[in-house]
């Protein structure tokens, strides 16, 4: 139906069009002043503590201490269970989480606008590897980490974006495909990409010269550092492509551990939801597939403007990692991905492709026509509370969501 | 013949055993004690005066200004053309140099250390891109930035060295290879990978907050950063495989943009030279190969060791930038350098050709046999003194050295 085609080419170009810059870190409150006392954004589709997976229980009893709301884990758990504090996900606040993805008004986020449209979106800073909140840690070590984020590197890092007027991440990110990155589950060369650019001016902002090596340290030692810029990037490009009447392009993935659920631009801001998928990956040693918690996060927005699992054929060192087959031939994920998208963008290409831009545009009706699921890179969390991260693998959003999107659609537009 | 592969099982055997580090960065008067005053080091094999290309002499005439040798340009090549300076190939003395390449003892050099035989090899630091003396520019700015190297950028680099104690360079070229680089002409990643490891300890090193700040921004702003690291490293690995008995594993490739030599292990310390070819490439706009000088440079150990031209599988990117052919067929000049070397490099490998080692250990027999010359990465100097770089590109080593050294070579054992 032509409607249908120029509502998603209207998608495509504001897609196309987004210009986001990584400009500030600001305390959550001041970023979402709706943000209130005992509310927990989280990731993924609505969901109540009963249907909490562990990890996510685990980061919820963590943060409720780390803002001083429960004196202890047991208390905070038996707080949540009670009913005492209000959930939400991250997507209803112009917000996105990784894995766990809680975003809790004492905590920093990193700001990016989209200068085209001049909208914001907003994510915590990535805390690094091993046992960390996003994956269900929620320890001393943990907490501590979150507290010198909000008291030191966060303050440092926002005077040092506005000292410099921002990173522009457009052109970083076509950097950054040509340097092995998805920007999901690798992100080593705009994690460098991004410290050098932020080094100089984090040298101007911080008197203490140990506080100033500990900071540049954090980003260097840390090759997941983008991953929450590159979704807060992914928020900040999709939400402008929101409520075009008529659109059947994807405008969020996201799961909370218990549920997948998409947005499509022309059914506005409903979630279709369907059970979460388990991922297909490799576990770190010690660990196997009966420790994993099905697939979490806000993350798949990445996926949704074209990186991560559809930009594979950038990083054919992360289909190791992920378990996803032959390095050689990590492009064929993205050459899939092409079936069901619109358009490739010109300006994230990948080289080993021959200059193929990214698959940008999900449309759920080619994702119906084909029976071809997005493909997600994605880390594994144990699925106890407060253990941490166990893997990473593959994981195919579930048809089902796209099938009752697509119902949905057609009575949008009058046809069943 | 047994005493060949035996010989060449030991060269292969030393280069793989190597253990690079970069230690430190101290003037090359104390690397280098016999460099003495008006004693001139240049790439590639040796050349006088009256030999030299354009830049070259444009180089020459410029650090015997920085030296304080000469008043000015005229009167420095002046003196050069009556014998005043003494010229020997960095490869003399432990040294490396790219393009025109020249070391004297004023300057700074970056100091690579092999653990594993405890030779030490020496390298100045990259000035960056634009108009360098490497290239043959030598003005106001560009002696001024080598004063800044000189006193304020060096110093800072090799105490935050010393405090470190060094960066190891092979683990760090494994993760460039999966990042892009080759290590000739690509350096982004590297470069990146040694500042998020030397920021910590050089905002601990440097007290003056805007002067650590400059040193940040000139690493962060230098995608070639690490190509004199490089140079150094391969340097440092082959120096331990010379004079070998028997080996007819090449030791060095090097041109002066005159001449292009060769050394082999079972020959010793004997340049096998050449006229050196003219690279084909692309030029920046404005120039075009009438303007081009032929090849330069001592950075083809780059290559000696397997990375260059013999990594380009893992460098898709650089392919366009040299113009050497389509991104998705950069594998095939590794595969092809696989036919002339001896070995692959397990700790070196490329994600994209399901992790095949780099080439490793040129053969001068396979070369003669497949009538293959080795392929290098290279920049393009302006044949001009104080013009610069106009362009990049690929060049073939000259057949008759590896012709020369072979007949040589079969002499040392007795055969014709």
């Amino acid at each position: 139906m032509e409607i249908i085609e120029r509502a998603n080419e209207e998608a495509i170009r504001r897609m196309l069009a987004g210009d986001p810059v990584l400009v500030d870190v600001i305390p959550a409150e001041e970023a979402i002043p709706t943000l209130g006392d005992r509310m927990i954004l989280h990731a993924g589709p609505p969901i109540d503590w009963a249907r909490m997976c562990g990890p996510m229980r685990g980061a919820v009893a963590g943060i409720a201490c780390f803002e001083a709301w429960a004196p202890n884990l047991n208390v905070a758990a038996e707080m949540a269970a009670s009913g005492t504090f209000t959930l939400h996900p991250n997507h209803h606040f112009d917000a996105v989480g990784p894995m766990t993805g809680l975003t809790t008004r004492g905590q920093p986020v990193m700001v990016v606008e989209n200068r085209a449209f001049g909208n914001r979106a907003y994510c915590t800073i990535n805390e690094g590897l091993g046992k960390v909140m996003r994956f269900g840690g929620n320890d001393a070590e943990v907490l501590d980490r979150l507290c010198w984020l909000r008291d030191d590197f966060g303050p440092a890092m926002g005077a040092a974006l506005r000292e410099m007027g921002g990173i522009p991440l457009k052109n970083l990110v076509a950097r950054g495909l040509t340097m092995g990155d998805e920007m999901h589950q690798r992100n080593v060369a705009c994690s460098g990409l991004t410290l050098r650019q932020l080094a100089p001016a984090l040298a101007r902002a911080i008197q203490d010269r140990d506080a100033l090596a500990r900071c540049l340290a954090f980003i260097g030692g840390n090759d997941q550092f983008f991953l929450n810029i590159a979704m807060a990037m992914g928020k900040a490009i999709m939400d402008p492509v929101r409520d075009i009447e008529g659109s059947s392009v994807v405008t969020a993935m996201a799961r909370n551990g218990t549920d997948f659920g998409i947005r499509v631009s022309g059914t506005g801001d409903t979630w279709f939801t369907a059970p979460v998928e388990m991922p297909e990956g490799l576990y770190f040693p010690g660990f196997s597939e009966v420790d994993a918690n099905p697939d979490m996060g806000d993350s798949t927005i990445v996926e949704t403007v074209g990186l991560g699992g559809f930009a594979m054929g950038a990083a054919p060192a992360v289909a190791g990692f992920v378990g996803a087959g032959l390095a050689s031939e990590a492009g064929n994920f993205t050459r899939t991905m092409a079936e069901i998208t619109l358009a490739e963008n010109p300006e994230w290409s990948i080289p080993a492709l021959d200059y193929l831009g990214v698959p940008t545009g999900i449309d759920i009706r080619l994702v119906i026509e084909t029976g071809l699921a997005p493909t997600i890179n994605t880390g594994i969390a144990h699925k106890e509370p407060g253990i941490g991260q166990v893997g990473a693998g593959v994981v195919r959003a579930p048809l089902a969501c796209f099938r009752d999107a697509l119902r949905a659609f057609a009575q949008t537009l009058g046809v069943s």
